[in-house]
């Protein structure tokens, strides 16, 4: 099935994409040529007459080869110049139109150093991170959400100041906290970054405080400077809602400058399918890291929603893996988890990652849960720290 | 199953949204009531205390039925003050966190008054872009892409012309045209936007050049800006890559003040799915008339995508069902269309599309083909106008 070696392709002008095609193996090498035609030049390549725009634009298949049954790997190569160094079109080139083919699934891709220069990814990363927190290098990062939505910024404010007074570093809006009436942006970001502030004047940690930028395009900007301006410790950024460029804008912008937490909303469905979409690891880790979150929320296995472990694991690595030179962000699995299963959730993801806690904690005391899930998590740590 | 009756509920203070659950009927009351959690307060709701609070921001399950195997119908409310009339935070509501459920879909939504009212939606619609194109009331219009990329704005220029002078009405970038090496934005728009208009100058026609607006977060609106100065006649929007409410702002900005075309890239995964998702109906039609897009690309049945009859049929009446104040917009079936289809399409979709022809019309010379598509159109739109 193979019609070149995996591996063989070292050109500086072109990158790699790896797709899974669903359907008779036999169909394969014709499919992986309609993808290559409908990721690139969407033209019929015969009437292309032009050599130069060939060789500059027009999809290559790399390789196609057996799998699985009814499954290949095809291996698509696209040229560098067609990104025009955007990450819209680089999106648009690797999922773009193909994202209505019902038989395909991104895997993989590889991105030239070329290509990777221009994205300044993560402004802070793991170690940023963990420094502006002061959490150290030797614990897990502790996370959770204000909520529920309805509840007034008094409201949102006190609770803030019991997670921050009893150990929570990350302390974000619900996602679904925008600018209603009954909790508008200002008073909200300024009760509940005030609330932190002075928790952390008691406590002397540094609890970082991520108000919701569920904004419309038009104010995003205005709202994340103003967050800043009243103390936000950092951002929580949709980009299923904004579009992952609108993050990676406001994370490279310097006179914002804050941290940012990715929630997962409006993106599900990229990776819902079995035979279609983008694989986990690169949805919610690689893309996440080139659009410049620091850290990516995601639903973890066994929680409310049906991540496979699997998948997980594969959000971890591409959180982590060597990318050009962007940071390493934490993964923070969420979505229904318990203080019960701390233990299981570290030993799955290692110290480098943010726990993230929600709805749970707030069953009984909420600073008796905090301080539980804190104990439970430093003796992980102390625990992992032993030869 | 059924726990309310249907189109009992006609609170002002509330919206409905209605989503069709897969997997045994039997658990479909409980997926229901989680989904009513999920997609509004996502917190245990018995530890809800304030009554108001519960009143104002928790969803509610009007009614769950069964509609077939293993499918139930589920309505949900929601509250309206929950929604602040931002649309990210209206799409958070109806499919945020639940599109990482691979067994929901959301099928319909019932927007109040109040809530519709903000939203402008298209600022040309159907007659609008009528007019602007001089296309009159009683024909179909004609629409195609500039491509393949690769081509030097002066290769694309020379195509504009020809296309624009043989009777395209609407001439769009193809969606990959971000702002290359090789075909820079202000040089391509530049070019293409003078080449029709000289073409238009000739014929006395007005046909509209569509510049792509696949760009950065950060340039978007000065491309459209420049796109407008250098005398494009409308936009070509990508809210996959860019965010619904990014095309929003574009329609509603009086700066610009020029018709929108939505292109489906990187939004198939949203429909993809049998059982999970959103109907093509919503994703390509009503959401973008909230957008405010004027003209919606999308797959045609039996071109090079999978989308059937149904879906289209579907996309056709979102487009142009009453919405609030809101303006019918034109359908533009395309993705693989052939001249030979002219007749089979426009039975379809009646007079009030735009017939979108791409790749087939350079099967042989670009000019000739036109006018056999002109010709086809004309031809039909004759015939659909005897008694």
């Amino acid at each position: 099935l193979s019609t070149a070696e995996e591996g063989q392709l070292r050109s500086p002008d072109r990158f790699t994409a790896s797709y899974v095609l669903e359907g008779p193996t036999s169909e394969a090498p014709a499919k992986a040529r309609a993808l290559a035609v409908e990721q690139s030049i969407e033209f019929p390549p015969e009437l292309v007459t032009d050599r130069t725009v060939r060789d500059r634009a027009l999809g290559r298949v790399e390789s196609v080869r057996e799998i699985g049954e009814h499954l290949a790997l095809a291996r698509l190569s696209f040229g560098v110049d067609t990104i025009g160094f955007e990450l819209p079109q680089l999106l648009q080139i690797l999922f773009g139109n193909c994202s209505m083919y019902p038989w395909v699934r991104l895997v993989g891709f590889d991105l030239s150093e070329e290509l990777l220069a221009p994205f300044r990814g993560p402004r802070y990363g793991v170690s940023g991170v963990r420094n502006l927190t002061g959490a150290g290098n030797n614990r897990p990062l502790l996370a959770t959400a204000l909520k529920p939505m309805g509840l007034t910024p008094t409201a949102l404010a006190r609770m803030a100041a019991t997670l921050a007074s009893d150990g929570i570093d990350l302390i974000k809006d619900d996602q679904s906290l925008a600018d209603q009436s009954f909790a508008q942006f200002r008073e909200r970001v300024k009760s509940c970054a005030q609330a932190v502030a002075e928790a952390n004047s008691q406590t002397g940690r540094q609890s970082l405080y991520l108000p919701s930028m569920n904004a419309p395009a038009d104010e995003i900007r205005d709202r994340a400077v103003m967050a800043k301006e009243l103390g936000a410790g950092g951002l929580l950024v949709c980009p299923g809602l904004s579009g992952y460029d609108t993050m990676r804008v406001l994370a490279a912008d310097d006179e914002i400058g804050l941290p940012i937490m990715a929630h997962p909303t409006f993106l599900g469905s990229l990776v819902a399918g079995r035979d279609h979409g983008i694989d986990h690891g690169i949805v919610f880790g690689t893309l996440m890291r080139l659009a410049g979150a620091d850290v990516t929320a995601f639903p973890n296995y066994g929680g409310r929603f049906s991540f496979p472990p699997e998948a997980c694991r594969q959000i971890a690595e591409c959180s982590t893996v060597p990318l050009g030179n962007l940071a390493a962000i934490l993964p923070a699995p969420g979505g229904g988890m318990t203080v019960d299963r701390v233990n299981e959730i570290l030993d799955f993801y290692g110290n480098d990652c943010a726990i993230l806690i929600g709805g749970a904690l707030h069953r009984g005391d909420l600073g008796a849960n905090v301080r539980l899930l804190r104990d439970a998590v430093d003796i992980w740590s102390d625990r992992s720290a032993q030869p």
